[in-house]
């Protein structure tokens, strides 16, 4: 129970909506990537990676850039069609679009549909390879297309897609240039971020909304367990809450509990100022919509729950085109989940629980031993939690450079981004009104005036980035910084220490 | 024939000389490590990873740094002994020192005496998986052991060691504070060093000896040549040569040949100032000592041959003790040949080539199509030549930091090393008379006095490291740079743009 609520929040940590506004086009192609860039067990074996591409904003003689969508775990024209700003700012820079699918998502399958039959078919979908696919594409890229052959590379990414922005460039600063790392909780790891705080702040989001809500919220669980007691109390529910599948023992009320937890989350993610269908269609504020339903905690426990699904219905049937609801499912993500369910159980271990007390769910430790447990048996995979602090670095990344971590205070993974700047180059950009990576999306005549004045400080950003990396290019042909020779003939001679010892102390004296 | 001689010249790119001066005395201990750090293909298996340490030195209650060397091609224990100046500088800086063996060298072997009998086993031999194992032993070993849990650490490598120490410094800059990376010929990739350069620095060396001395070596190909085509040649080669195995036929020359040019290239990476037994015992600056045999270019052919035995027979048995020439092995090499076979043949792919003209060896050009072929024959493997630009950034590394490129110029790998400081803290040392890594050896009273300032440039640049790491642990606590909120109530509002447009010239308006 402990574990199925931690993974399954995870779970849906951007699966994609079946439902794509087709707003922008592109054209699409693959390049063939290795299947395993760091070993050679597999005979070379390649697979066809999936991008994008629109050049119709290209400026080749201004050496325009190159923007570069990191995808993340689902179906590229999905995110392509999420990710406005780079086609808001594309004119501006004159910059070429690229949108690269990650490996095991959409139709980037290394084994096909036998992708996820066993570890050793799945066992190579991982942030590191999937960084690799990116780097080696983009350098072939360059390498080959007329025209951009000396073009800075910007990244772009949101949710995992921007941790893996973000971890690019630690990772690959001579492949891009600087990156966009919008909702990126790179941070959200065993030993870095308490599990807590996810849920504090879906808490807050709606407190924020109305304090009656979060506690409606607060009791209904109780209430729900009650219910689920008694074949009576099971059968009401069943009827009252349209349930596709009736609710037959007190098992159920915990598959249901999860689904309410899910929504919760979800809901603090696309808390978007605007109607929009990121997971679902759903309204402007949509907490403040649900939260319409839910004024009084002091209703009694029919009209409470009555109160709530008539409030969750602003979830999953916005649309009023359900005739049940399906607590066995989230949203209309397809093999994206799948995927996700695999890397939440090797490398990207994202704790989670609650207390009842900060939060309005009820108490739910972190439990490693069980999670771990579950990931063996669904999957056959342990775990390697320590994944983020080994290789990317978890709060120790001020050796990088040239990233923006952009967070929205209403976006739960807010709590396991990187709120404070870590250099003049490692810039933290809070978004007071912003959910989840709004500043991505195309700008919105309702957006508030935070976010805008976030994406001006991203485009700013990537100018400077740009302009560095053209003085770079132009000053190598010029005097290089002095090599230091430790012969006396040498011109630089200027350059070598004094023959005198060097105090332990100081460090200044050459 | 060109493909034996690029592959062997790599072969011995350090593999370990029997003969180990056990001057230092530490503690041997074995670490786990993950056979595969970015896949999970392999049911987690994991391999024990040699490791030598001594706290003799380490200060606890100063901070004092964990001094690291990234080991290479060979047994651990060999380079704990050839890398003096870390003991040496040790008491200076309260050091622990730390020693790791890089796997499947040495007793690091992930399946025993079965590790390179398939691609499927010998495939996890690669740098990034070595360095995985390095961040991976570096990060549990300052968690469980008592007193370093805060303390920098400073890397130390020579040769493919100072490239793991300078790639270890750019991939996990969370790891190592920096790194001494001697003698490492990153850019010696193809695209990024001409092939030729190697054996132009050889050639350069035996000049500089006298030029009488690589005249000789330049005419004695077409000599040997010769002899080689016919029996009474061969005959009398083989006796006055006391080779071990007498000439056979023509292709047998080639052998004896290829010999030569490993030797040639060898005495100029051991070409030390002092008697050393690195790769064989040798007396004090070798090619002064081979080339007094070879000082009349003039001599007949028989007598030339004479003198070229008896210039490199100080090499191959300065001691005596050798009774015959055997031309299939270059030195007391192990198992590390085998690893770096390996190596050399999935992503180690360092071009050679020589012209005659510019260099004194025999016209041999660069043929990677050959090189590939024998590589599939040899050990099923399919290189990938562009790892060094992919992963590492081949000259593309002005966004790392903390790291010192030193080369000696009578080291021919020089050649491929970083010459020139590349920002203020990635900074090139040319140390005019030294050969390959002489930095990293032990003080010695022949030391040339530029060889000594290289090593007080490098102490100066690790206590500049050291006192980098205490400053910022310590300004952690302190006031961090502003995060940029943009929300006109945030009390950092003067950090946030105008509200006027951002014009595109420009990007410093914030």
């Amino acid at each position: 129970m402990s574990f199925s609520m931690s993974l399954s929040l995870v779970f849906v940590f951007f699966s994609a909506a079946s439902i794509v506004d087709a707003q922008y086009s592109f054209k699409t192609d693959y390049y063939d990537v290795p299947l395993d860039h760091f070993s050679f067990t597999t005979c070379n074996s390649t697979f066809p990676m999936k991008y994008l591409y629109n050049d119709t904003y290209f400026d080749e003689e201004a050496g325009g850039p190159i923007f570069f969508y990191t995808g993340n775990e689902g179906d590229i024209e999905w995110f392509a069609q999420n990710t406005g700003f780079m086609w808001d700012i594309a004119p501006e820079f004159g910059a070429l679009l690229v949108f690269a699918e990650h490996r095991y998502y959409g139709s980037s399958l290394p084994f096909g549909n036998d992708s996820f039959s066993s570890p050793e078919k799945s066992g190579y979908l991982t942030s590191e390879q999937a960084l690799a696919d990116f780097a080696d594409f983009l350098l072939w890229f360059k390498r080959t297309r007329k025209g951009v052959q000396d073009s800075p590379i910007i990244a772009f990414g949101g949710s995992y897609g921007g941790m893996l922005t973000a971890w690019m460039r630690i990772k690959y600063p001579h492949v891009i240039q600087g990156g966009i790392a919008a909702s990126a909780p790179v941070l959200q790891f065993q030993g870095i971020t308490a599990c807590n705080v996810f849920n504090q702040i879906v808490t807050n989001d709606f407190d924020q909304a109305s304090p009656n809500c979060s506690a409606s919220v607060r009791k209904s669980w109780e209430v729900l367990n009650r219910f689920g007691q008694s074949d009576a109390g099971r059968e009401w529910l069943s009827s009252a809450w349209r349930l596709c599948e009736p609710l037959k023992s007190e098992d159920d009320i915990g598959n249901l509990k999860n689904w309410l937890v899910e929504v919760y989350g979800n809901l603090a993610m696309v808390d978007y100022p605007y109607p929009a269908a990121f997971l679902e269609p759903l309204p402007a504020n949509p907490i403040k919509v649900v939260c319409q339903s839910l004024n009084d905690p002091q209703l009694t426990d029919k009209f409470l729950l009555k109160s709530l699904f008539k409030a969750v219905s602003v979830y999953f049937n916005y649309t009023g085109s359900s005739n049940c609801l399906d607590v066995s499912k989230q949203d209309a993500g397809s093999l994206g989940d799948f995927g996700w369910g695999v890397q939440s159980c090797n490398e990207m271990v994202m704790p989670m629980c609650s207390d009842g007390v900060g939060d309005m769910f009820e108490p739910l430790p972190w439990n490693y031993t069980s999670y771990e447990q579950n990931c063996l048996t669904q999957f056959g995979i342990r775990p390697r939690p320590n994944m983020a602090e080994l290789i990317y670095g978890g709060r120790n990344i001020r050796a990088s450079s040239n990233i923006v971590f952009s967070n929205g205070l209403l976006d739960p993974w807010s709590g396991g981004g990187v709120l404070e700047s870590l250099s003049d180059s490692l810039i933290a950009v809070i978004i007071p009104e912003g959910a989840h990576h709004l500043d991505l999306r195309a700008a919105h005549s309702d957006d508030p005036a935070s976010v805008t004045k976030a994406r001006r400080i991203e485009r700013a950003q990537i100018k400077k980035w740009i302009k560095d990396y053209y003085s770079a290019q132009s000053s190598t042909n010029e005097i290089p910084l002095p090599t230091i020779h430790t012969n006396n003939s040498s011109p630089e001679y200027d350059m070598v220490l004094p023959d005198t010892p060097l105090p332990l102390e100081s460090s200044e004296e050459y």
